[in-house]
């Protein structure tokens, strides 16, 4: 053996935060388990399952309780779930027609959480900051206090992530805006905030918790007024250098389309984006979600105007798609947001154009599903981005203590 | 402490493997060093750089030998490097004009290669097999026979990764061809075979030894006939689900474009491939790299209608480029084949179309350059590709007795 103790001693310690990670992650994502599930999942040894729960009781982080009988004989295994009070976040999302914000606990379920419309329009920095603060004072934030490790942010926008500022947010009329920098003390919060662009966020969350669940690679295309997209490879956001990746919107498609509010000319989101939907259903191209609600009120109803547009803008989807196909080679497409709800009537020329487009090899293998969250998908994306520190590392929030208290009791 | 002696001492080996590796590609990557440089590269200790190399040199894998000295005081450092004969692979490339093989060993330089031309079209996957074959006979394999690990392959079409098969090779005719499986045996080498397209690995091989040293999120557009693409996310190939990724050239950027061979329409092949240059140009489409050629020296001679051509090509390079910005916020852009050996003659109408489509955010940070590997770049990244196990397990190839001779040595 080339190692000294030393090495072989600090490799331990690694070791210990590594398998706390892995235990605490697999409960974070798929629920309360017993320590024999724990064992199965995990290959870690029973007795080292047996330490680590230890470890993570002892800090107050989850507790073992017992299940509900199963129809089983025998008694059923006690389950470790997480303490309410135990590890919360702040997420928040800034949207184009509302603000939200929650706490969430570890297994992502919001502890409590509220949202609001907001009227489109530009508005300030210091107008968002101010109706964000006013949103999350209606949270129990003071009860969680302790217990809040970060504040994640999903964003209607183009955001740098390593200092949270937006490069861009045109609904907001934003640029450069230091939004990371200013959160935190207008929450009264002394903690790490984590910024995010929503459609990467609603990425997430549908991997996770969505229609996408069990997928590794993930195309997630977000619409409202504009058109995002977020992009996983292999279980890993696909962020970019500098958080700015999965602009899908801003994809040329068009030579001879419109002017997008982006600069350019025939981006795919002039051809899907709310604006294109509802001037193909000639009905006022700013009217906004309630329009759109009419529209797919309309198509419900059969009205040949609404479908036409529904399926020329499926059309597009599926012509952008192909492209993504191939550039990809994903396993899931999620379509959110507005092609969510808009996507029963969408579907039949979407996959018409995919299979008309796209190469065979990477088209046979994606499969197409609309989104699962609805509106909440960037929110609970958020949150998963603020709680990824301590999945990463959880051993850091336990401190000494619990070690040596697991430690004895072992 | 959790772990029981057993779990410590399987993870002390598990370290080990991890450190030979870590000191096997980073010399691979960078070239012969100093145990004191691999020291400050690693951050392992002086004592775990010298059990190891004594393992490597052990095995016959590498040696140490004194560098020249280099004008300052005191004898030299001796420099680990690479034994020619212990770990090679067999490259191999089928692109469209040409077949070539080399034999690659540590560090990534051809100890021995062989280039041919080839006609242009269809020829059945055993006419390509028999051809690779003889060329293969050219090398010095029997020499090289006990050292060689594995066969990387560099295919001009699309590759499911897992088996090696051909999904489509337009320009061959191919359609689910077994390449994987036949050629190892035609080669007579019972070894490991990985077949990848060769625009992902023109993307590896640019990144490690070409125009990208350095840059971990790349993207590179590689164009002949057709035109395919090689994206590199934080230092990984994404290959997408079964190998399919990068396919570039098959977005569509044109609906009034014209059909691809793919079946589609408006691919931005059809608008950036050789043969929209050609056309352009005035010149036969089908006129291959010789029409190109005389149509780059026209160039140089400054005739108006093959400038032109060059500019507008170069202009829906941008167009396609700035959607990929957007996309994929890369640190760098290479481009190769046809583009690179063009490049001085497109650069302002790409640049212009970037400056003008692209979002800010993600165009200020993306670099775009030509390949600094030429022809070569797929061949080198097929090296690449089959050298990666070894990279990643190097101790899998020493065997048990140059550890015990490290040990007694250490």
């Amino acid at each position: 053996m080339p190692l000294g103790p030393d090495l072989v001693g600090q490799r331990s310690e690694t070791v210990r935060r590594a398998n706390l990670g892995a235990i605490v992650r697999e409960l974070h994502l798929r629920g309360p388990q017993s320590r024999s599930e724990l064992v199965a999942r995990t290959g870690l040894t029973r007795t080292a399952i047996r330490a680590l729960i230890g470890e993570l009781v002892a800090g107050d982080l989850f507790l073992e309780e017992r299940g509900a009988p199963v129809g089983q004989p025998g008694r059923p295994s006690p389950l470790v779930r997480p303490r309410e009070a135990g590890v919360v976040v702040l997420a928040v999302s800034i949207a184009v027609d509302s603000l939200a914000a929650a706490l969430v606990g570890i297994g992502g379920e919001p502890i409590a959480s509220v949202r609001i419309p907001r009227p489109r329009g530009h508005l300030s920095l210091d107008a968002i900051v101010e109706d964000l603060r006013e949103l999350v004072s209606g949270l129990p934030v003071d009860a969680h206090r302790a217990a809040i490790i970060g504040i994640g942010v999903a964003m209607a926008g183009l955001v740098r992530r390593d200092d949270g500022s937006v490069s861009s947010a045109p609904n907001l009329g934003w640029r450069d805006a230091p939004l990371g920098e200013r959160l935190p003390a207008a929450f009264g919060l002394d903690v790490p905030i984590h910024v995010a662009n929503e459609a990467d966020l609603a990425a997430v969350a549908e991997l996770r918790r969505g229609a996408a669940r069990g997928a590794d690679d993930l195309l997630l295309i977000w619409g409202e007024v504009g058109v995002g997209g977020g992009i996983i490879v292999d279980g890993k956001p696909l962020t970019g250098v500098a958080g700015y990746a999965g602009e899908v919107g801003h994809m040329p498609v068009n030579p001879g389309g419109a002017t997008c509010g982006c600069g350019s000319i025939g981006c795919w989101e002039t051809e899907i984006g709310e604006r294109a939907l509802l001037r193909l259903a000639g009905r006022p191209v700013d009217g906004g979600p309630d329009e759109v609600d009419a529209l797919l009120r309309a198509a419900a109803e059969g009205e040949p105007g609404a479908l036409v547009a529904l399926a020329h803008v499926g059309r597009w989807v599926g012509i952008g798609l192909s492209g993504l196909v191939n550039l990809l080679n994903p396993r899931v497409i999620v379509l959110g947001g507005l092609f969510a709800r808009a996507y029963s009537y969408m579907e039949p020329a979407i996959l018409a154009e995919l299979d008309r487009l796209a190469l065979r090899g990477p088209r046979e293998l994606a499969r197409i599903a609309p989104g699962a969250l609805d509106v909440d998908a960037p929110l609970l994306g958020a949150a998963e981005l603020a709680l990824e520190p301590f999945l990463a590392d959880p051993a850091a929030r336990l401190g000494p203590r619990a070690q040596l208290v697991a430690a004895a009791g072992a």
